[in-house]
């Protein structure tokens, strides 16, 4: 296939002539928006939810515990037996026998008795309490047994866990949507659960073009750079849910391109190749082939990000330049991502406020990351021009965010800063 | 081996005798911070880099780039031709040749000329600026030639990436603790890295025992309950860094639980067992075999804690009960795994303060773990008793800390929760 450089096709091939108009960023959240649903779900094993979101809500079969069980270490008692006990008033139970946990009760308890109970451990029948160990003195009997001596009241049902105290049968214990926590799949172990439906997570296929790379691992070397994109996307994929698969750098011609779009997954992030130079190819065959919906963004860095559909996948196409592709990575791939897999949308950065060190300029019709560094409590605008910088990513604690109808701040202006690293 | 249940042992056997005293949770993290250091270096391909913890300098080995390269799409020029040019005042150049991206410049430029560049390709010799396509007409001339007009003037450098612009040789890339995120280990990637040493993961042995529980995957029945606490102990360990090993529910004698103590790893969490009721094995055999330097601790829930030392590793006592045994895991066993891992001690949760919907009661000299439901804006904390409930951790959105000078806090309050969930 040989890319058609005439201008018949309904998207402008606009290689070495440059972007007639570019879309605002919250136009093209608009449309990447209306194309954004979560995947279906997949049956998980247990030990593998955590951090997935559920897709249907889970209901218990079962009573937990499905038993009476002791709380504590100590006595199954009658509660009524215990009242006016106190460390003045010791009152004194017989010791008529032992429960361990995971075994049924072998003898009951009558007034003025008690059964030495574990934690965990079936209440006997006639039981209605249990005294702490702390709460008693033990003392044997003559005839090699045991008698306790009761130091403080206890009454009916204390230290005892009912039959569905935690989590009655019937009950809704999650609900579709759930982000799982640990304590979460604790509580599917409790009722039974050996696997559940969570939200699919979404297969991103990372196509890195461009003849000046050589694969990570490699030395730079002859007129190459080392490929910095697959690694950080790879990463990024990961962070937000996503299965990276990446085979390697793809040729720089259309055929290699529009075959590595068509990989069975639901996203496509092509890096590298497109813009309006001559071997841009990414938005002519996806123009070709599929949807450009999008190509030409008034942001900076990444303006020359594109975006469309090919057949049931969405493609992003990122620049290659490593600062521009993380930026619009971080606007629309991940956000698709972060979606697809059930996610909020919204970025993973946690944020704060700063006071600007110095002014921070922008142009009125076009949106600006401005990366950032803390200094002294005080947010230091980067040079942002080079958006080949990606050391400027490394450097930076974080970015700002300058809206396309600002000309930006003044120093001192306090501004909200989105933090890369977590803690 | 028979444990022994004499009180020969510095360390009391408090089998069903109860704590004499419990240790505050401020003197026990500072017994805890005294054992923990990061731990050595492993080195890790570069695609697993991400999350990792650097554990030396990166200084570059090369520059990045190598070469001087085109930012742009466009026509490599000397800069001082373009003097003057603009919309009005077209300066015409003669395309004399094309440089592409991985190739080395076969032609130079002289005043007069242009060399058609692509982002990325080497900057020809003579040439010091790149005039972007954005920026020229172009024409076809009589002879099948190309011509350009200028329409804007750059100064030299412009649109031009310097040698070493991005990473300069012998810079240090990134620094000894630095948590790298998914740009570094682009960075990584570009300057050649294949591998790099961060810190080593530390290894993390879950024992749980209990005669009372079934193993995850098991439906609760016959007077048994289903282990919740090793699914949710390996999701807390992944989320800090550790490696979960999990064999299986152990035993509940002496023998079994020193044997899987001695397990080959850094760090040792016994679920289960810690308290000091007569099936309480494992706080005797790690004070017989080791050393229980802390046992019973002033919070609530998770009193029975304890925790020491057996040779190399650390051991934590984690009680049974599902609630007692994530707070317990949080306070201490977490930031014992995330320092070891290199990582700040801190909570991951995030915080965000909450006025509260009602009184929060406590007990001065005990710090208490209250989990807490937002409402409306407001903090509304769960019924704290019944350690057992782990439901109750997935129907709450986080916990606040009671310190133990407090007596709690009416309602109305404004008081920090740690959030559950990041998003």
């Amino acid at each position: 296939m040989t890319a058609d450089r005439s201008n018949t096709n309904p998207i402008a091939d606009v290689r070495m002539r440059g972007f007639a108009r570019r879309t605002t960023v919250a136009d093209t959240l608009a449309w990447l928006d209306g194309q954004l649903r979560a995947l279906p779900s997949e049956s998980v094993p247990l030990a593998e939810l955590a951090g997935r979101v559920l897709a249907h809500d889970v209901v218990s079969q079962v009573d937990v515990p499905t038993f009476a069980r002791s709380m504590m270490d100590g006595y199954a008692v009658v509660a009524d037996d215990t009242l006016g006990a106190s460390s003045y008033n010791r009152l004194a139970l017989e010791v008529v026998g032992e429960v361990l946990p995971g075994q049924p009760p072998q003898v009951g308890v009558k007034s003025g008795q008690a059964v030495r109970i574990m934690t965990g451990a079936a209440l006997p029948s006639g039981a209605d309490a249990v005294l702490p160990v702390e709460k008693v003195t033990v003392e044997k009997t003559p005839a090699d047994g045991e008698r306790i001596f009761a130091q403080d009241a206890v009454p009916p049902g204390k230290n005892v866990g009912k039959i569905g105290e935690d989590i009655p049968r019937g009950s809704t214990v999650l609900r579709t949507g759930r982000h799982l926590r640990p304590q979460d799949v604790g509580v599917l172990s409790s009722i039974g659960i050996t696997e559940s439906h969570v939200v699919r997570r979404p297969r991103v296929r990372i196509v890195v073009t461009g003849n000046e790379l050589l694969p990570p691992g490699s030395v730079p070397r002859d007129f190459h750079i080392v490929d910095a994109n697959s690694p950080m996307l790879s990463a990024l994929i990961a962070r937000d849910g996503g299965l990276a698969i990446n085979p390697g750098i793809i040729a720089d011609d259309p055929d290699s391109i529009v075959e590595a779009m068509r990989d069975d997954a639901d996203i496509i992030l092509v890096s590298g190749g497109s813009s309006v130079g001559q071997e841009d190819h990414a938005p002519v065959v996806l123009g070709q082939h599929g949807d450009l919906a999008i190509h030409g963004i008034a942001m900076r860095p990444s303006s020359p990000t594109g975006m469309g559909t090919l057949d049931d996948r969405l493609v992003f196409l990122l620049p290659g330049n490593p600062v521009s592709c993380l930026c619009a990575y971080d606007f629309f791939a991940g956000r698709a991502i972060r979606v697809l897999a059930g996610n909020a949308a919204d970025w993973p950065y946690r944020q704060s406020q700063f006071p600007l060190r110095r002014k921070l300029v922008s142009t009125v019709g076009r949106l600006d990351y401005a990366r950032v560094k803390l200094i002294d409590g005080q947010a230091e605008p980067l040079a942002i021009s080079g958006a080949s910088m990606l050391s400027s990513t490394t450097r930076a604690d974080g970015f700002v965010i300058v809206e396309d109808d600002s000309e930006g701040y003044p120093d001192g202006t306090v501004v909200n800063v989105h933090l890369y690293d977590y803690s």
